[in-house]
């Protein structure tokens, strides 16, 4: 049995606009004990996600919201240091959905095994876990990519853009890539191998799109909304699809942001579709086929950005919301 | 060889806004002759439609503007009263594009002979033609409605509206319609069979929609845009699709209005998807077989608004933008 102190991160309140540090309260309480069937968890990484603001938002969405004093949400990557749970052993290096805490308690039912000869563990928690997935599912399922097409996405060197350009470039799309400032425009090109990648901070934004897609838009995997949903928008192709992911540079805002105008969903036929990665579980196992094969090959890349220690979550999840990471945003929280 | 005058109403001007009677004028010249491979047709009936108002203006869209002093376009029931095309005899009545005119000459690629005792002609003009079958594609192939589930269509005793509740009600589905005025409500439900029919002058349309449709909305079929999509958008459950065929609330808007906020769309993962007839090509044997045998069975009922004479088309157009017609809208022209 463990014994000690867990400490744990709680939603104190909700954020009436941007969130700060005062919604979170980092508390500590006795490690608890797993019942019959359950088994401790000791995190080792938490994963930081923009879809995190939604839960702390009291909004009906499609995931209840984290309640006031409960630790808040996440995935993670740990290590079993208690199981009465036949399916699990002592020692098994597991992801699930521990939350933002230094130990979770489990039924079983959310984890999934990892081999650490496979993949670096973390790696469960990006490019072969959700955000992965989420890039994997959006942009073939509903943005079916045809070779010869233009793909856009924005946020391209985080954990979902960059997956969705390096797939596009995988199925002889061209990927062009927005991102926040010249270091992560280079690596988007450099490294991931993105046709073109353009700043969002440019002035001149709208026109450098254009010119980084001469021949229109046919996928723009949507992830931000704001100004660079409407730098893409008459840019966009007859029959252009438009994976509804996030919105991240709106998720703060007090009123809705009106969406783009219909008659260009009219007149161009475009299809836009909301999902959620969980919308397509039933592809996980094609997802991890694919995108393990693709990490083994080299032909998907992926860069982390880790935040040591569970107290620094707050601010680093804040960093996360204003595009201050570079990479898969991890918190090492042992 | 007919002989004498061909009355045309040419496009005179592009509006600013609403069209006036002043962007259309009534000319006439000589009877043309067919060349080699050509057919005339007398046109009997012409239909007014929607779309139309796109043809006006010289915005990009999906079809090419009507210029400046060309006829305006437009669906025909027709009879060949010469013929150098093997294809066509003297006397066949055939359905085309003859546009707004007495006569028109065509090669006969877009020519389809009707049957006249299979069913009266004009059907080939809304329920058995264009308007029917944008109502069959766009229900069946983006709404996908299953049994169970709500419908909602506005301009419910429109030629395509109409269509989309009976559809609806074919497929098992409850259908909730919009339209304006009582007696028209009185008409889609006790004629047409819809469960339900809202007024859209009510002003507590969103509530009455609210009644109306006890389980939320799964299709909306969107052909209004305006007050109606606002009512419409709150009630819409998880899932729910949206085929995008029409904004005739906003087609006299001077700036595009701004499209329903796109956090619903992620939430409620819905899908909006923009369509016209013609993307559906393939499909229209099926079409013609279904709503065929669905006339035929009483089970696809239609209401026809019939004007007479070419000369009163502006007319009657200007009436249909404002939803004053009552049913189908055509001109017997002769």
């Amino acid at each position: 049995m463990a014994t000690g102190i867990n400490r744990q991160v709680l939603l104190k309140s909700r954020p009436d606009g941007a969130p700060g540090l005062d919604n979170f309260e980092l508390v500590e309480s006795p490690v608890p004990e797993p019942g019959d069937g359950e088994v401790l968890m000791r995190t080792r990484y938490l994963s930081l996600d923009p879809y995190m603001r939604g839960r702390m938002s009291a909004a009906k969405s499609y995931a209840k919201p984290v309640e006031i004093g409960e630790p808040m949400v996440g995935g993670t990557v740990g290590e079993i240091v208690a199981s009465r749970n036949a399916r699990f052993a002592v020692g098994d290096i597991v992801t699930g959905f521990g939350g933002w805490q230094d130990y979770a308690l489990s039924g079983g039912a959310g984890l999934r095994k990892l081999d650490p000869a496979a993949a670096p563990v973390t790696a469960a928690l990006g490019v072969l876990g959700m955000p992965g997935m989420t890039a994997y599912t959006g942009l073939l399922e509903i943005g079916q990519p045809k070779a010869g097409e233009t793909v856009a996405v924005a946020a391209a060197s985080g954990a979902v853009g960059s997956v969705v350009g390096q797939i596009a470039k995988i199925k002889g799309c061209r990927a062009v890539g927005i991102a926040g400032g010249p270091d992560k425009c280079r690596h988007v090109v450099e490294e991931l191998g993105f046709d073109a990648c353009i700043d969002h901070r440019a002035p001149d934004l709208a026109r450098q799109l254009e010119v980084a897609c001469p021949a229109g838009i046919d996928v723009y995997f949507e992830n931000v909304g704001g100004a660079v949903q409407q730098a893409v928008w008459p840019l966009l192709n007859d029959f252009a699809r438009i994976p509804v992911c996030g919105l991240i540079a709106q998720y703060n805002a007090a009123q809705p942001m009106p969406g783009p105008d219909m008659f260009s969903v009219l007149r161009k036929r475009l299809t836009l579709r909301g999902f959620i990665v969980t919308d397509f579980a039933a592809k996980q196992a094609d997802f991890l086929r694919d995108a393990g094969a693709w990490v083994r090959g080299g032909r998907l890349k992926y860069r982390e950005d880790v935040v040591e220690g569970l107290e620094n979550a707050p601010a680093a999840f804040l960093g996360l919301l204003q595009g201050k990471n570079f990479g898969k945003l991890l918190v090492k929280v042992a």
